[in-house]
Order: structure tokens, then sequence, then C-alpha cells
């Protein structure tokens, strides 16, 4: 693979950013690469583990010179990053995102952006439960797709750029219109996790079952809620403070459908219930024929992932 | 491992008994395993795939001589069984289940047997979302739970037996009183299974995002649900019919902790979901630390499983 950019710049050095670092340099994608986290701490770690190229002690050091900026940061954290980083950023330079929501995030970075950089946000749609500077690795991206959300009047050079970073990276690209992409995480993101943390808090509270008993009968059907629930609470605070309307939107759907399911139980109405359950079949299979998943029985995973 | 008993019958031949047979071989723990489903395609499976050492064309003739007979069919199908096999049952065999709920299958059961065999209840916490006689492998209980219910006035040995017979199959083994079964069972699986259900659902019906988009950008969570929710529709529908009590609580305490979230999502109290996404973080913690998951990150299962 041959060099996009000649100089990229992360700024935040977590989970996405990490992995985007060893990625870049898997496949030889850029010259050099800074980066720039808040904390002291996070930015002595990443020197420690040879995380980028050069770690810079401000973010206007970071991006200074660079050709292609990435905001890695809660989204809710964004417009400050921007209005940082925003008298640094060279000309013709190109700033892109990987946060989770996108609409809140254009309204909050690009009133701050000079006229002379474009600005195209982006969101890979892959991640752990882990986060920081540690948790990164080069194959998070591969095979997992990454959607482009250019804004309106960007040229397409920039966005033919980005697109072939995260191919470089392993992606598969999509380009989307904002709210439509904030729409669609909702369904197969945001409701997803904000169900799982609920179903896990209740769990917690139910004095009848011990914790202990929670941990132990895991196995079956519980334990995929907790590795969702298990993800950062800052990341996901901001998600639903900033796709308030479309997760509200699904969750309400959510709820109509479960008193739906409630009421077929309390009725005693087997066949709505096995109706209902033998449609959501045909989703399942689609997604490993997609192959963003395996048929192979999950059992617990034994530690050999990674 | 030596023998535990020498005649074993299994009854329904689908995951849970193919995986009994298997892990019952690899140890030795039975002179003999004979097996007996309804379906005769179901039967002519389990000849050519070698699953038991004799396929019965009728339950009475499988549970002849048995000196353990165990009801793997689904829970609304546990009382014509009983039925079927009450008269042909060997005096002084034990008779247990795998059924997934145990107040009503023990309710359903324990009236059809005669008074000379000993009725254990058991529920191995295994399984995957697939089902069948070709679906199952000797490893699906190693290192899971296997409760045992006893009904009052069993004596000891026939439940020491069992339990040794379950953990031969590499299972640990608890005992717990019905009730408690069904309710930390509703906790663990059958409230979580019902919410990825109608999820996945929600996710089906939304006329403005797309099957299709759904299913590419699965990833991010949503696919955890969707494996769930392939699970048997058969099964599941009489596990929520004959869990109803426990179920119908348990979710109703969900929606409402859901309604509190949403709440706090509307009014922007970023505090209230931070306090609650990092409380659900410990019991994740719990876990791994029992061994019921890895704390490798979850990237997408390769296909390297089995
Ligand atoms: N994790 C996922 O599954 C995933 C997937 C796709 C997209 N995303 C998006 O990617 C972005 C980063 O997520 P991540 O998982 O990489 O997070 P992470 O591992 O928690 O890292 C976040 C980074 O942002 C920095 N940061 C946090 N708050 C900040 C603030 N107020 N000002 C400046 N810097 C701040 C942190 O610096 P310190 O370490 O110095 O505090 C850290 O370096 C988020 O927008 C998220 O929505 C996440
Ligand atoms: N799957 C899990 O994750 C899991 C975990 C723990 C416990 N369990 C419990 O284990 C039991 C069996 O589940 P499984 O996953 O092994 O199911 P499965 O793979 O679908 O197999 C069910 C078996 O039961 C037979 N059967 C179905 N309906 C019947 C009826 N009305 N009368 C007689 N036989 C009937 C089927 O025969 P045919 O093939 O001939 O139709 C088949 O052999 C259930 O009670 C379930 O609650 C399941």
């Amino acid at each position: 693979m041959s060099q996009i950019y000649n100089r990229v710049a992360l700024i935040g050095l977590g989970l996405i950013a990490s992995s985007m670092f060893w990625a870049i340099k898997r496949a030889g994608l850029a010259g050099e690469v800074t980066g720039y986290a808040r904390g002291q701490a996070t930015r002595d770690t990443a020197r420690r583990i040879g995380l980028c190229d050069r770690v810079c002690d401000s973010a206007a050091e970071a991006v200074k010179d660079a050709d292609l900026v990435v905001l890695c940061v809660p989204v809710g954290a964004m417009e400050q990053v921007a209005r940082d980083i925003a008298p640094g950023l060279k000309p013709g330079a190109t700033v892109s995102d990987v946060g989770s929501v996108k609409r809140a995030v254009i309204e909050a970075v690009a009133p701050h952006l000079p006229d002379d950089v474009y600005f195209v946000p982006a969101h890979p749609l892959a991640g752990t439960e882990h986060s920081g500077p540690e948790s990164g690795f080069a194959e998070l991206f591969d095979d997992r797709w990454c959607i482009l959300v250019p804004v309106p009047d960007t040229p397409d050079a920039p966005v033919a750029q980005l697109r072939a970073l995260w191919e470089g990276m392993g992606a598969y690209v999509d380009e989307m219109e904002a709210d439509h992409h904030d729409l669609v995480l909702a369904v197969t993101s945001h409701a997803p996790h904000l169900i799982a943390y609920t179903m896990v808090g209740v769990a917690d509270d139910l004095r009848r079952v011990t914790d202990s008993e929670v941990i132990k009968y895991s196995a079956a059907g519980f334990r995929d809620f907790t590795r969702i629930a298990a993800s950062d609470p800052t990341m996901w605070r901001d998600v639903f403070l900033n796709n308030k309307e479309a997760t509200l939107e699904i969750l309400g759907r959510f709820t109509e459908e479960l008193f739906a399911l409630q009421r077929a139980i309390r009725t005693g109405d087997g066949e709505h219930l096995h109706d209902y359950f033998t449609r959501t079949r045909a989703i399942r299979r689609g997604i490993i024929q997609a192959g963003q998943d395996t048929d192979a029985p999950d059992f617990g995973r034994k530690k050999t992932t990674q």
C-alpha cells in the first residue's frame, strides 16, 4: 500500500486513535503520524508503547503542517478540540473525526474551522468494550464499515483521499447523509447499548438474586449484554445526549413492541410469540452471509482472540 | 472417568441431547445410551451420524431398562413425553430433564411418574443458537453450570449420581429451589432473550432503515442481539409461556429503568447516564473473573471456533 497523506495528526489517543495508528503503520499510509492527548499520563503511555511517531504536548503542535487531522475524542469534547486546533491548521488540510454521532458533531465542529480546510466527518463501525491508548490494534477496522458523511459542497478529492486511507486501514467505506447515519446507528448501536445497560442495571438491582448468581449463570444470554454494557461511560453518555431524537424514537418503538410481546406472554398467545421469533431469525442469516459474524456457535469465547 | 449409569436414555435428540451423548462418550460415563426423537427424519439423521448407541422407534423402547432417562424436548412437550414413558420405566430409575424452566416442568411431569422412580429435574446453563441432532458437541457443558432442582423428599443417592454425571460431562453443579431457579433464569436468560428478539424485530420493521443497512452495520452492538434472537422459536415460546410470572416481573422492572434512562436522555441529565453506565461495568468484571467470558475484545469473531 502506498502513502496517502504526508502527515496525519490524531487528537485523542484512545481505542480508535491507537488502532488507526497501528493500521496506518501496517500499510504505510502516512509519512508521519503525530498525536496528542489531553492527559499527561496518556501521552506518557503513548510514548512508552511507541504509539505515534511523535507525541506532542499541545494540540496546536500536533496539527502543525498536518495534511489530515482526525478528532478521536468523545463526541461531547469535539467542539472544544475544534476551537483549540483551528488557528494552527494548514490551509488545504482535511479535518475528520471518528465520532459515533454525526449531525451533532458537524454542528459542533464546522463553525470553528477556517474556510481553507476541508471537513470530512467519518465514523468507523468498529470498536470493543475497552478504551485508552493501550487497547488499540491494527486489525480493528479489517472488514468493518467506515461511514463518511461529507458536508455539502465538499470537493471530491479530499473525500476520495480519506476513503483511500480507511480502505488502506482495512475497512469498507460507505457515504451517507448525517441524519440518516444517526438513525441507522440508533438502530444498530445506540438503542441496543442503552437496552443492554438497562438490563444489566436491573440485574444488579434485584435484591432476591445475588450478584454472584447473576455472574455465575450469565452464559445464557446475559453475558453478551454485560460486554456491551462495559463500554466507556463517558463515550456513551455523549452519544445519547448527542443523538437524542433518533435514539428516543427507536426506544419508543422498542417499548411498543415489548409491550405487545409482554401481553402475548400474559395472555398465553403462543402463536404471536412463535411468529415473532421466527421472523427475527432471517436477519441473523443475513448478517452471517454478509460476513459480519460467524455461524460457529458461541459457547463462551475462549482466551484465543487477539 | 468411570461409568456412572449402566444405561441412559435420551428422549428428544436436539442440541442438548446430542451434546450430552458426545460428552457422555468422551468420558465413558454410561454403558449404553439409547435415544428417541419424535420425527423419523431426526432419528434417521441420528443413526447416520452415530448419535446414540441405539436409536429407538418409540420412547417406550428407549426407556426400557434405562437407569437414567433424560427428557430433552421443549418445555411444552414434557408432559406428553412423561405420559408416554411412564408405563415403561424401570423401578428405581432416575428421570431427569434439561428444560430451561423448572416449576412448570415439575408440575407437568411429576404427577405422571410412577412412585418407584426418582425425579431429579436439571437445567444445564449452556446452549447455542443452533438446534437439532447435528448441532451438538462434547464441549458444550465444559466449565458451564448445571442446576439441579431436586423435588422434596428425594433421597440423596440419585441426586449425587446425577451430579456425578454432569460433572463428568464437564459442568459445575449447583442445587437450587425451583422458584428461585426460575427467577434467576428470568434475569440472566429469559428477559435478555425477549429483549433481544424485540430489538431485532424493531430493526426489521423500520421502513426508513433498510434491512441491508441493518445487516451491514450490525457490528456495533446489534450483532450480539441477532445471535441471541436466532434461537429456536419453539423452545423460546415454551420458555416464556412457562415462566410467565418471573419473566413479566423482570420485564416490568426493565421498562421502569428504561423509562428513567429515556427521561435522562430527554432532559440532558448526563450525570444520571454516566453514573448508571459506571455501575454496570462492575458486573462485567465479575463475569470475567468468574471465567464465564474472556476479556479479549470481541471484534467480530472469526471462523475459528469449533
Ligand atoms: N469505542 C468504540 O467502540 C467506538 C467506535 C467507533 C467510534 N467511536 C468514537 O471514537 C471516539 C473516541 O472513542 P475511543 O473509544 O477511542 O475513546 P477512548 O479510548 O476513551 O479515548 C478517548 C480519548 O479522548 C481524550 N479525551 C477525552 N475527553 C477529552 C476532552 N474533554 N478533551 C480532550 N480530549 C479528551 C482522552 O484523553 P485522555 O486519555 O488524556 O483523557 C483519550 O485520549 C468517540 O467519539 C467515540 O464516539 C468509538
Ligand atoms: N438450546 C439451548 O440453548 C438450551 C439450553 C439449556 C436447556 N435447553 C432446554 O433443552 C430442551 C431441548 O432443547 P434443544 O435446544 O436441545 O432443542 P432442539 O435442538 O430443538 O431439539 C428438540 C428435540 O425435541 C423433540 N421434540 C420437539 N417437540 C416435541 C414434541 N412435541 N414431542 C416430542 N418431542 C419433541 C425434537 O424432535 P424432532 O427433531 O423429531 O422434532 C428434537 O429432537 C428444551 O427444554 C430447552 O428448554 C435448551
